[in-house]
């Protein structure tokens, strides 16, 4: 049986991606060779990656003579640190939701000053925090647009006069922003793009060359964008892999298709969390994130029971972060509306047998 | 038709290994769902890991109280980094192969004061030096155990009373040397080892702790070890992948057995290079490589033609690198002997028509 997977990631991947993906294990496009034995020098990976990063320019609406495409590796927790090494001259903002933000700080603390502009910590980062004020000057501000862990998400953003950068790790291609006002963004590509391995940093090289540093070359953006994401051997299965995915979310009517669906599901789940007298939901209302909804049983109520009906109904990766407790519906991309309705009826049963 | 494959990286991987990553795609061991889309903290993939660190101690004949195994992103590239960043405090010592030990000092450079030991760039890198002296205090020394652009490899490696440490990307697991007299060395999987996207790090964890410099997370080894190589999440097909190709080491014979098939397969294309009169080898005899096989036409022959017979025998990724010209047959354990007798049929042809 194959399982509902709401894990937050590595995460679900569309069907056929998964498909394809296990294909050009075997072999890549009838060449005769497996994916991942050419060497990234052949004209077929030069293609692959190409087709990589002008799909992500596509899907995001962004010029191409204004932002260059790089897939890297390290995740995000390298790009706390390559984003700081990189811009941080003097002082930074960040605005702190929660671990990955707090992780995020403390890499920029190595480079230069870094003031907190604003903090969700007092309630535990149930919510974004609003209407905050920058009254001194600062190199960039920083932010993470979706909280996988709290289920937090910025639903809107604000056109600043310094540069603005954002982990957008667990929410990057699931809904239709205005990227454009990003000057660096990056995202693990483990939850809405492909497999763990690769890191999409999507940037305006004109915000370079203003730290004096020296930077090592492996952390010097200039250095992977003057070699067009090949200063050294790319993970080429994470690559390859997440280009199917791109391939798929612009078969499916592109970020705007996909979001449609997204607040489709979101809805169906949050509605149920809100109706449902045998839960609660975590985040405050108007900062959920349409990509993991975050909740917890009502007090008293038998978690082991609720667990094994999940169980029985094949849900998988369900709870939440150790630091949260309780549930975590990660509903990425790619889990289809049955793993909801699934899911929903679960949660409809165990309110029967418990209340 | 399935190509002989002689690229130098990524390359060629054993057969069985390439069925069975193709298939944990699709559905890793029954469990309902693909390898890539299982949390990395998941029992699964937990049990992955740990076996993979275990095989490669097993393999090599390392003592898991001595030695640390992690799994890291980045490359040699990045290790030519962090081992500079972890490591050199005042001043490091490194063997000049080429290239790749160009790159290394370069890194290293940035961190404390770098002293060339001995160098082969005099011939253009196509011999090993030998009976260099250390005169100075160094905190280690660097080398580069096989050079796959010029096809050198080290034989032997003395003992020294200062940690060595060693880039082994392209011949780690192809020979039975004594592992022990490295403290620190690392290789990109995408050789001998699995896919590209993973970097296996072998370290004692006693030659950390003596550099005072603050170190970014991602950087530290010391993070690293002490979060089992899942500081954050790992590279996971990349790793299981590897963990396959370990498994396979293993089923034929460990590095003992593997080395008797390598040492073979080079005798057979060494013999060919020596013997056939429109050829002739770059590198100096007795520092040949068992992994590539580095070989040029002899003036006045025609190259096209060799590719076009090349081409017309599936023979893929043979082309030099531009640095030696001419060509490479890199010969790692996964190729199978019968592609090294299409090549060598493929060479005694050419020297037929051609003199």
């Amino acid at each position: 049986m194959k399982k509902h997977n709401f894990s937050a990631g590595p995460s679900i991947l569309p069907k056929s991606v998964i498909e394809q993906s296990s294909k050009s294990i075997e072999e890549l496009d009838s060449i005769g060779l497996s994916l991942i034995e050419i060497s990234h020098r052949s004209k077929e990976f030069i293609s692959i990656m190409n087709e990589a990063q002008s799909l992500v320019l596509k899907l995001l609406k962004l010029d191409s003579k204004i932002y260059k495409v790089l897939f890297l590796q390290g995740g995000a927790s390298m790009q706390f640190l390559m984003s700081a090494i990189n811009l941080l001259d003097k002082r930074a903002g960040f605005i702190n939701t929660g671990s990955w933000s707090q992780k995020a700080i403390n890499e920029a603390r190595l480079f230069g000053e870094v003031i907190e502009i604003a903090s969700s910590k007092d309630k535990n980062y149930n919510y974004i925090p609003k209407n905050f004020k920058i009254t001194k000057k600062i190199d960039y501000l920083h932010l993470t647009t979706n909280n996988t862990i709290f289920g937090t998400q910025f639903k809107t953003f604000p056109k600043f006069d310094f540069p603005l950068i954002a982990d957008m790790s667990s929410d990057i291609f699931s809904r239709n922003i205005d990227y454009s006002k990003f000057d660096l963004f990056y995202a693990g590509a483990q939850k809405n793009m492909g497999p763990a391995g690769t890191t999409l940093v999507v940037i305006k090289d004109d915000i370079l060359g203003k730290v004096n540093r020296k930077i090592p070359s492996m952390l010097d953006y200039k250095i992977h964008i003057d070699k067009e994401s090949m200063f050294n051997t790319p993970p080429v299965f994470a690559v390859y892999t997440s280009l199917l995915t791109l391939r798929w979310i612009e078969s499916n009517g592109g970020i705007v298709g996909i979001e449609k669906q997204n607040n489709k599901k979101a809805e169906m789940i949050y509605n149920e969390i809100d109706r449902n007298n045998a839960f609660e939901g975590f985040t405050k209302e108007e900062d959920r994130s349409i990509m993991n909804a975050t909740f917890n049983l009502k007090d008293g109520l038998n978690e082991e029971k609720f667990n094994k009906l999940c169980e029985e109904n094949g849900i998988s990766g369900l709870k939440g972060h150790r630091s949260v407790g309780g549930y975590r519906a990660s509903i990425y991309n790619a889990l289809p509306f049955e793993s909801i309705e699934v899911l929903i009826d679960v949660m409809k049963k165990f309110e029967k047998i418990s209340l």
